[in-house]
């Protein structure tokens, strides 16, 4: 049985003592910080409260379609002062698992992308070479002589030193590249089956369209089903926990997660073992959903600009 | 506890008995009557002796992309002499169904398809207008416009008369066609999720890959997942063979179901309440699946050709 969150809006002495129990803010971000293109009034001077008081700030997103410095980029634009060392997004979590936890051998060191150029850029980036992705080569009709080449894994088509396939959201997402896909995973290097993150729909324009994890599904269901699924490197993957933690080596127990999602956001932190999970109202969760919802956050706030009351005079 | 299959190879009487209970077969087709290009030998004398026995031949298949006429080229083309008529594919299945059982009203009337000409084709035949489909407008990336077109439910890109989404076998599969299947899926007009069939993949040049099953997973994904499976009007699912029964009026304990898969051939065959099912050695079961197997056949046979024993002297 989950406890009552605190409800800390409008409590000064409150908030003052639970920013006081975390040196580590991971922060989701559409929801929390802005919606769409719209930032929360606020946003910009909550950062830098916490970043006047020495927290360390981490932007985490599943956005797997941005490298970290496209999404530094948009931070920019959205005029929310950002170093690119603080963000950690679902392809640059993969490819730090892909080089530092998977270290593939030789003979399967290379990657095959279903996603686009985030990824890519991720994976330049630890020096993990990579095919797919958002080569136009693969932006066509299979042909029958594809159906041979693949079949009979002539190296024409399929490369024999994959090891990995990444999956993330693409755009682009095509017959032939799902069965390149399956045939790395089911060829003779069984190629590790990997996924940036799973959400199944992503918000846009007031709508939900496809994710990042249906582009994983015709994988998922050509491999067998459920219990065949891609390790996810985003939230709430506690891969992608281990791969913060890894980088930024801070104590679990001073670090809090903050985020409008129970199931992803909240999960993300409950399950990490963090000190502290933040929830705002400003996103996805309702008041309900936080209070009496089955995953429930340590504390909770309307909107995250309510911390400033916490500023010191 | 299903019983031992009668082996009927190379028993005379036993083929001879067999025969003669059964006015109507059903035939799978690869595996049994060829397998890709290649004509078992003795299928074609094998149909020949049904037929002078006065059987009625039904030629089913769960290939979505050729209509009945596209079929009966391809059985021409392997010189196995057939009529439209006998044939019943998975997209005719569909239309059936939706002509016939669904009957949508004039507000829902179109299908949204995605597949290609052979689905068209057999709407067409039923007279069911449908959009999606193999035109090459859909033949594209999405763009920033369509988001908002599809959020928006502009007419200039969502139909309001769509009222069924059906989802075969695609090799054009795109986001776009996604976005728009999942938006009729759960917009408005709430339309009805069918797939011609739900195979995860397909044999080609002696590899497995994507099948129509497949196509439909990333919906399936973004719907919720299990509990969201579109209706399949495909083997093994009996919506098929209720269509084939509604077309060809027989009794069913007077017809048998030939086939080389026992969970999707075999497994129709004993849920449809048919007479009789039987097995062949030459696709994908083996004599152990056959004989040990969870689904198990009335009768089996090495080849199909091994009915010519039972021919009258």
């Amino acid at each position: 049985m989950s406890s009552v969150p605190q409800y800390l809006t409008g409590d000064k002495q409150g908030i003052k003592a639970f920013l006081d129990k975390f040196d580590v803010f991971l922060f989701d971000c559409d929801g929390v910080l802005w919606s769409g293109d719209h930032v929360f009034p606020g946003t910009v001077e909550t950062l830098s409260l916490l970043r006047s008081r020495h927290k360390q700030i981490v932007f985490v997103t599943n956005n797997s379609t941005k490298s970290r410095a496209d999404y530094k980029k948009k931070l920019d634009s959205l005029g929310i002062p950002a170093s690119v060392e603080e963000i950690f997004g679902s392809s640059y979590s993969a490819a730090v698992y892909i080089s530092r936890i998977l270290q593939p051998p030789p003979h399967k060191r290379k990657v095959f992308v279903l996603g686009e150029s985030g990824i890519e850029a991720e994976l330049d980036s630890e020096g993990i070479p990579h095919l797919g992705g958002s080569d136009p080569a693969y932006r066509r009709d299979i042909t029958p002589a594809d159906y041979q080449a693949i079949a009979a894994r002539d190296a024409s088509m399929v490369d024999p030193e994959v090891g990995t396939v990444l999956v993330g959201l693409d755009h682009h997402v095509n017959y032939l590249k799902l069965a390149l896909a399956y045939h790395y995973i089911t060829g003779p290097n069984q190629a590790t089956f990997l996924a940036t993150n799973t959400d199944s729909t992503l918000p846009s324009a007031g709508a939900l369209f496809p994710g990042a994890g249906s582009i994983s599904a015709p994988l998922i269901m050509m491999l067998g089903g459920p219990g065949r699924e891609p390790l996810s490197l985003g939230k709430p993957s506690q891969a992608m926990m281990d791969a913060i933690e890894g980088k930024f080596r801070f104590d679990r127990k001073r670090a809090c997660m903050v985020g409008d999602r129970m199931n992803t956001d909240i999960t993300f932190g409950i399950e990490g073992g963090l000190g502290g999970t933040l929830a705002v109202l400003t996103g996805v969760a309702s008041r309900r959903d936080v209070v009496e919802g089955e995953v429930r956050p340590m504390a909770f706030v309307d909107r995250l600009s309510d911390l400033l009351a916490g500023e010191v005079e």
